[in-house]
């Protein structure tokens, strides 16, 4: 089965049906995680006592049971997550998948962690899952789809249509941003912005694709960190590219916008 | 009525009911209004067009319908809240609400805002109650109640037994935190602690009292935004004060730790 850039009807159907059921079987393996650390000093020895790890324990069982739903529907296909590496498959499709994007989110209780699945061709995401398991929220975005799903209802997602920095609701997750000048360039667009806002992780971009924040932008991250979202945000409307303007699918630095207009200004300033 | 820091049995659980009665009806207000924002140039005239807030709305109506309640069950008793300023009572208890804490985190999509509601004496909070409309979450403390109640079911608060900076998950809202002097005795602390992050608004205080997190500081308090997060983190056993260590419900800066040594720390610290 060779899978391009637009898969075959039936091939689509198969492809967002195996990440539901990746998403299903990471949920099973996050929720019951969630929630559940101690404090440092009430540590026991034991099952809950020194090296206890929640956050690591869902990371890893999650990617262990994703895989292997993989592993069943679709042998043929390429793996790449955070916590087991890299598996080259033969159909020209790659599932990029970090199990718990946003883990100190995670540790501190807040749900604004997801669980990021994309299905991966060689030029980029076909369709991906944000995953939020806590709140129920799920965002899907590509192969014609874009909606949000939640215990709140199913609606469609679509970007808002700020095209001004200085109406434009900024995300980033930490204020260091990356690197001194990355979060220099950083600062050239928050100054700009009307409200930046810290600590969503991959949440911001659901909220992006959802129409309620206007950019995000981040640095330092993995190919499993972006591609996800890039599939949710443009399967609403919205643009992701590198700092640069180019492809942000493998990572680095990226810059998601709701407009193209938006989106070239934050360009502007980024590049200093 | 009379209400001393001890609220007769009966009169506790009218207090108690009442405050239940008040978030219901904040979050018939909040809720439906929540995520209806549009982008700056989507907006059109007329009903969703200029000058549509919708937390704006939000706040004003849901402040309205919790003031409704107050006058129909407990009309003896003040009120304090964001949105309309005070009424003096005559019972010596004052309900001091904030119907939306959080604005900018509800302006964004965010689901880390809040509706505040405390019953206050003289010398402090009896009982609190955050309320987070989106995820379901309802914290109460105070008059011998400490839990939290979501979708996931009800449990019983308690804060982590941190002792040492070193080993603390601290929250605040804004990098800036406050004034430069604030900001700077804040990031004492901060660069002690094992890991800080920002964006939490009043669902930080949530999560210390449900042990999740260990330090909540934060400063340019009003009184509507502390009163609550004081009665549930003391009820789930945690200390709440100003940075001088005396009483914070009037607002100003805030202090809420986990346990006295960590607190004792972190005041240390902030004090300079």
């Amino acid at each position: 089965m060779s899978v391009s850039t637009r898969a075959s009807l039936q091939d689509a159907e198969h492809i967002i049906e195996t990440a539901r059921a990746m998403a299903d079987a990471a949920r099973a393996e996050t929720l019951p995680r969630f929630r559940t650390a101690l404090g440092v000093d009430n540590k026991r020895d034991g099952v809950d006592g020194a090296g206890f790890d929640p956050v690591t324990e869902a990371d890893r069982e999650a990617e262990v049971a994703m895989r292997a739903v993989l592993e069943e529907r679709r042998p043929q296909d390429g793996v790449h997550g955070e916590e087991l590496g890299r598996a080259e498959g033969m159909s020209g499709l790659t599932w990029v998948i970090d199990p718990v994007d946003g883990t100190r989110a995670f540790l501190i209780g807040a749900p604004v962690w997801g669980t990021l699945i994309a299905a991966v061709a060689e030029d980029g995401p076909l369709f991906g899952i944000i995953d939020q398991p806590w709140t129920g929220e799920r965002w899907e975005g590509g192969l014609g789809h874009a909606n949000l799903a939640s215990p709140h209802g199913t609606a469609d997602l679509g970007v808002r249509g700020t095209r001004a920095l200085d109406g434009a609701l900024l995300c980033t997750t930490f204020p260091e941003v990356g690197t001194e000048a990355e979060r220099a360039a950083f600062v050239r667009v928050a100054e700009r912005a009307r409200l930046v806002r810290y600590g969503m992780d991959c949440y911001a971009y659901g909220l992006l694709a959802a129409g309620h924040v206007d950019l995000v932008i981040e640095a330092g991250l993995h190919a499993y960190d972006i591609c996800a979202p890039i599939a949710v945000v443009e399967a609403a409307g919205g643009i992701v590219t590198n700092w640069e303007g180019g492809p942000a699918h493998a990572g680095g630095r990226a810059v998601a916008a709701a407009t193209a207009e938006l989106h070239a200004a934050a360009l502007d300033l980024l590049r200093g």
